[in-house]
Order: structure tokens, then C-alpha cells, then sequence
């Protein structure tokens, strides 16, 4: 009945809401936010390019009142056929997912969309550094766990989620902070190594 | 007065009337809409995976109807603040915009933006390779023309244009075919291996 992609809500919520950003802390802050965050921070001082890709609308029908802006009246949302984030670091293209979960124990793999899984899947045969972000909201723990792994997790019949510790044992931990808020690239960095 | 960024009007356009793809020629079709199909072709055929970026909306008001989709009822085109395409091949960050001039022995230089090029310059920092696709329209001929030179050419207070003859010399020319539409990767495997 209703037919939208999931985490379209969190998405206009936050294209229309974004305007308290709790700089000095993760408190409040989405994951998206802190990533954002820390992708302005890295653009800013040369580290990386990296964004977020815009949300992909299929529009309908625009007006063009005189004297003032093109205003969008009838549009909708489409599926996107990528992961949210990607870009360039040192030569290497990075191309990741943002996930968060309340949950304590462990991550539910239905968190991916069979469209990120598979996308991921064409990066990584393209030699691109392929991974996810995850975050457990109530531990306030965050790990980039690399995105092979999670594909093979994702077509095993037997996993329907991920425990903490599958997840600890595959991941890169990283620490939220201040400058940038979300330093991912230092777990980057560490799998990059790894890869190799 | 009127202020939106350039370019929209074309993209508008684009999303709506998109249908009628002419498969076997490139006459008719858009520069974008030949980079469209070969990058589906390219990712059908494992050999790139390269995204057009959505256009970047900040969406206002939206409907839920019942039993229905969501509807953008309110939405306001915003400035991009990278180019149009990028993705990964072969281990590469590719990074391009695409260009194209009704003019037959030039190409002006202010069909690039500023953002773009600023975009271009951080992204060839990151070593990712950059480029413009440009397409002289009329007279059927399309280059792959290297970020580096563009910028040079953008800043030079000399320049307003760049000639057909320049961007012979400077660029790496491809042809439009059947699959891909614009095999434009033979352009930049040349390139490539120049930079290296």
C-alpha cells in the first residue's frame, strides 16, 4: 500500500531540521550529522573529499513565479541505487553506508537494503574501499566494518543479525570527539593497512 | 533578482521528459543522456561503477496521503557543490562534469562554475582523476579534457574560451558509438596512463 523507501522520513526531518548542531559533543547529533560534520571538517583541511549524495527525487512539476525562485509544487521520492556517502582520499574511493541501531547486543542485517548490498558488491570488484559506519546509540560505540564482511553476513542464510562481538571481532573501532566530530578516516586508515 | 543556479533548467527538463531514449545514435540525445546509458552499460558490464549525483532539493512540505506515496508538495532547488558524476574504475576515483557547447570553434569557460571548479581542484589533491567530458554538438566531436588544464585555463586572466585547437591539444578525444553510447573510459585509460 503505502510504497516509499525506508529512511526517507529521517531524511526529510533532518533536510528540514538541521539547524541545532551540538558542536562540542555527539549528544543529539545523528550519525548522518556527525559524519556530515566531519566531512566538512575533512574538506575543509585537504584530508578528503567526501559527501553525501542529495536524495534522489523524481519531479513532477515546477513554477516559475515571477521575480523569485523556481518552486518545486509536485515531486516524489525515488530509491536510490547507492550507498549515501562516497568520494576521495589519498587516491583511494571510498564508498560507505551510515547505520545506527538502539539496540545493545547486536545489529539486525535488515538494516541494509538489498540495493546497498549490491552496490557495495560492484565497488569492491572495482578495488574501491568499501564499508559501513555503524553506530550503537546507547553505548555510544562506533565501528567501520568493511564491507565484505557484511556481504558475506548478508547472503549467509544462517545470520539475521550481527552480535557486538561479530561486530568488535570485523570492525575498525573509532572514537567520537571534537575536531572532527566523527574521525571515521583514523579506522579507514587502520583497514586500508589491513587490506593491503 | 531571479536566483537559482545555473544549469537547473536543463536538469528539469531532463527528469521529466526522459523517455525517449534513441538507442543506436547519439542524435537527439543529450550529452547527459549518452553518459547515462553508458555508465548503465559500464556497471552492467562490470566494468565502473559511475553515478549521475541527484539534483540537490531542500524539500519544505511534503504530503502523506493514505494509502499512497509521499508528495513533495514544496521544494527549492539548491546549488551542488561538486560536480555531476563521479564513482570508481579499476581502483580509481573518477570525478567529471559534462559539458557541451552549440559553438563550433570554441568552448567558453564560463560553463563552468565556480564550485565545480574548486570541487575539481580538491578532488585532483585527493589524486582522483578529473576531467570534463565537453561535446561540440554540431560538429560531433567529444574530449575527454584533464581537470588540471581546465583550471589552469579558468584562472589564466587571459582566457575566456578555450578553442577548438586548444582542446585538441590538451584533451584526450572519444567517439560516440552503439555500447557504450560514449565510450568515454578508452578516453581515460589514455589519460591514466599519461598521469602516471
Amino acid at each position: 500500500m503505502v510504497n516509499y523507501p525506508r529512511g526517507i522520513f529521517s531524511s526529510i526531518e533532518h533536510s528540514i531540521s538541521h539547524q541545532n548542531k551540538i558542536i562540542f559533543s555527539d549528544r543529539g547529533m545523528t550519525l548522518e550529522q556527525q559524519i556530515n560534520e566531519s566531512n566538512e571538517y575533512y574538506l575543509n583541511h585537504n584530508i578528503a573529499v567526501i559527501h553525501k549524495k542529495p536524495t534522489p527525487i523524481q519531479i513532477v512539476k515546477v513554477d516559475y513565479p515571477r521575480r523569485s525562485r523556481a518552486v518545486i509544487k509536485e515531486a516524489y521520492f525515488r530509491q536510490a541505487s547507492t550507498t549515501d556517502y562516497n568520494g576521495v582520499y589519498r587516491g583511494y574511493y571510498l564508498d560507505f553506508e551510515a547505520k545506527e541501531t538502539k539496540n545493545r547486543k547486536s545489529f539486525p542485517l535488515k538494516n541494509f537494503h538489498e540495493h546497498q548490498i549490491i552496490h557495495l558488491q560492484k565497488c569492491l570488484e572495482q578495488k574501491g574501499i568499501c564499508f559501513a559506519i555503524i553506530r550503537f546509540v546507547t553505548l555510544n560505540r562506533y565501528f567501520i566494518t568493511p564491507a565484505s564482511y557484511l556481504i558475506r553476513m548478508w547472503y549467509s542464510n544462517s545470520k539475521k543479525s550481527l552480535s557486538l562481538i561479530d561486530i568488535i571481532n570485523n570492525s575498525y573501532e573509532i572514537k567520537s570527539g571534537y575536531n572532527p566530530t566523527l574521525s571515521y578516516l583514523d579506522g579507514v586508515d587502520k583497514f586500508i593497512i589491513d587490506r593491503i
